[in-house]
């Protein structure tokens, strides 16, 4: 199969990467963050979560960000909507678009949302068809597509029905997530052998963390299968809840080398990544988890 | 093109990566490293090289280490050689098999070994005809096959012409380096596209630094075309002398994880690796440059 000519690079920094990190940012250093992030050319930022800031206090702040971003016409500025409540907040705040996590893993379904897979689902449907009411668009995210920190192997086919549900229900796009790193290019053919029969390539994207090193490996074998939509941290921020220590999301300045020396268009400007790479890692205070970074910085300081 | 079932791990670490490290090791320190790389059931480690020490004081103490190593049945034990002075020193210590290292960049060739490649040719042609005759294999690498520090792009046809006379003159085996890191998987299929209609994939092998964290996704690449020797360094040894503060050679630690994932045959064991290296990067006082050691070694301390 042809590689794709361009590629949506979904940055999930903000959010994904910074809900796992030990620094609690304040609102106006995400504003700073998420504002570069934009300036760099992405088309789409994760750019919050309306959850309890019981269970997520990093992200307590994200209604303030929302408000307070000055916002690029050309960028998608979106947040994770667990539940109804998280919703109503998101239309308050002006969101442009929504996004629901659900698992392959019924374990960690249960550990991470307190639910079974269904119960999830039925959940999210509710959020999906409120969103899709006011006009927003769903993305929906299936975690532990390689792996689950608590059930091991978690089979391709349990992939394809959580991802059938959720563009069921109406997301027009599932983020498959290798939530543990722990895959390598062989799971990602074998798994995505299984789903793209059934969902078209453009309806999938793909998000790796890079606990083992493998997401670049592993987006260049879904590239492979004409996948163009690719999650990623700016510095690789998040870290691992399950190996302290360990890498987080794969980088979003490693992505983009990769498809810059590919000549896969993505509109998305590498300086203007290290711009925001360079500031978020001196606010949380440690080395970006970024080669690339670290390489470039190195070189022009 | 099926992937290999089998790969051998060309481990380089103790001469690649030691050489471009700030710490010169003591003999009884490199002694250990290689004891341990042995013990992890790699077949082929290039132990040191034989080399004026005034260029390279690094690897001065090659020749005791040789003398020292308890070596293990089922490892070869190389060392490059890069003239007829340096093979007869590796004869003496009893070296396995030798390599030479060629360049496909003619800048690249002035700046490291001072001749042209032409010249550098007629010097090796001496070497491996002298180490064929005492019954030694003679492994050739070939630099900057995907750019140059000083050239920036090198055309896939020199990286061939330069292949091809290594081969002629009796190498069995070319080593096609990425030395500064900055190629693509684009890069790698476009390169191999070339060169393997005129060589076959049994008599090449890759060699990729991970400055900008492509290696593991050029390996996949290679491994598409049925390339089966990859070279690879201890805990990512090596560093960048042309980016201080970046990354080395590929670490065996994050190869080794990704060729296990897909059912690649190596004969190498993890825990062994990580060993190793655990055991040099306490001598060298920095933390691994592999992810897989970093999030395994949190894990089991």
């Amino acid at each position: 199969m042809a590689l794709p000519k361009k590629v949506r690079l979904v940055e999930v920094g903000p959010r994904d990467g910074l809900q796992n990190e030990k620094a609690v940012l304040s609102v106006d250093n995400k504003v700073t963050l998420v504002e570069l992030l934009a300036k760099s050319g992405l088309s789409y930022i994760e750019a919050g979560s309306f959850v309890s800031p019981k269970w997520v206090p990093q992200m307590a702040n994200s209604n303030e960000v929302f408000d307070k971003i000055e916002r690029q016409p050309h960028t998608t500025y979106t947040a994770l909507t667990p539940n109804m409540k998280g919703l109503e907040a998101a239309l308050e705040s002006g969101v442009d678009e929504v996004a629901i996590f659900g698992s392959a893993s019924e374990s960690f379904s249960q550990k991470n949302i307190n639910c079974s897979i269904d119960e999830s689902l039925a959940r999210f449907d509710d959020v999906t068809r409120a969103a899709l009411e006011k006009g927003m668009k769903v993305r929906g995210y299936v975690s532990c597509v390689m792996g689950c920190p608590y059930e091991g192997q978690i089979a391709p086919q349990a992939v394809l029905n959580v991802s059938r549900k959720l563009l069921d229900m109406g997301c027009y796009e599932v983020s498959l997530g290798d939530t543990i790193g722990v895959g390598t290019p062989y799971h990602t053919k074998q798994l995505l052998e299984v789903i793209t029969p059934h969902i078209d390539a453009n309806a999938i994207g793909v998000h790796f963390h890079d606990t083992y090193g493998q997401a670049l490996a592993n987006i260049y074998a879904a590239l492979e299968f004409g996948i163009a939509s690719i999650d990623s941290a700016i510095a690789g921020l998040g870290g691992c809840p399950y190996a302290k220590g360990a890498s987080g999301n794969v980088a979003s300045e490693d992505v983009l080398y990769m498809l810059d020396g590919m000549g896969i268009e993505t509109g998305v400007d590498m300086q203007g990544l290290l711009r925001a790479s360079h500031y978020i890692t001196k606010v949380i205070g440690r080395p970006p988890m970024s080669k690339v970074a670290n390489a470039l910085m190195v070189k022009n300081p």
